[in-house]
C-alpha cells in the first residue's frame, strides 16, 4: 500500500459549536470549512495542522454512527484516514492479506475526496479510512 | 500556541508483536524504532508516514496507564501530539485559557522530547501531548 502521509483524524464531539472555541481559541488552528455529509448524518469542521486535518463530526440524527460512537465510547478519536495512491489497489490489496473491508470499493467523502474504510477488527481496533484525491 | 505539525498519534496495544505486522505488512510504514520508556512503563514502536510519526504503546507493567486505559476502552488511540514551538510558553497560554494541565511542566518523552500532557476534560476528550524537540 503507498501511503503518503495521514490525511485527516476525524474527532467526534457532541457540538461543534461547544468544541470549535477550543481548537481555534486553545490550540491556534483556524477552521476553513463546515460541511453537512448528508448520507453520513453528521457536519464536519475543518481544521489544517501541517499536512493533517482535524475533522470534527457532530451528530445530525441519533441515526449517525457519530451518535451511536458518542453514546458508546464518549467524545473522543473516531478514525484515522491516510492518504493513498491507487485506492482500489490499495483495497484489493489488504483483502488479500485477510483485512476485513467496510467499503469494498471506494465512494465519494466529505471534501470530494474518494474514500474507503477498514474495519477495525482487523486493524489494532483503530477504524481506518483510505482516501484519494481523484482531482488532483 | 504555535502548532507546526502533528508529531505523533499515540495507539494502545495489547503487544506489539502481535501489532506490527499489521502496520508493516498491510500499510506498508517501516517500524524505524522500538523503545522502552521505564518510567510510562511501556514499550513503544515507531513508524513514520509523512510528517507524523505512530507510536504504538504495549504496557510492560499492569500498572501502566496504557493497560488501564486497554482494560477500560480496549485497543486504539490513545493520545494525540502535537509538535509546538516554545512548550513552555504554550503550557502557560493553555493554564490561562482555563485548560487543565497533566503536567505543568515539560518533561522528558520517548526520543529525546521535551512533552506535557493537557487534561481531556479540557480537549473534548482527546488526550493531547505538546512536544518540542529542543535538540533542534
Amino acid at each position: 500500500m503507498d501511503i503518503s502521509h495521514i490525511e485527516h483524524i476525524g474527532i467526534a464531539v457532541k457540538s461543534l459549536d461547544e468544541a470549535i472555541p477550543y481548537w481555534e481559541n486553545v490550540l491556534g488552528l483556524k477552521c476553513y470549512n463546515i460541511e453537512e455529509v448528508a448520507d453520513q448524518k453528521v457536519k464536519t469542521a475543518f481544521f489544517k495542522v501541517g499536512q493533517t486535518k482535524i475533522e470534527l463530526l457532530e451528530p445530525t440524527s441519533e441515526e449517525s454512527t457519530i451518535a451511536k460512537f458518542i453514546e458508546k465510547k464518549g467524545q473522543g478519536v473516531h478514525h484515522i484516514a491516510f492518504a493513498v495512491n491507487g485506492i482500489e489497489n490499495a483495497l484489493a490489496d489488504a483483502s488479500e492479506k485477510g483485512v476485513q473491508l467496510i467499503d469494498k470499493a471506494p465512494r465519494g467523502g466529505a471534501e470530494g475526496l474518494s474514500i474507503a474504510f477498514l474495519h477495525p477488527k482487523s486493524t489494532c481496533s483503530v477504524l481506518t479510512e483510505l482516501c484519494e484525491d481523484k482531482n488532483k
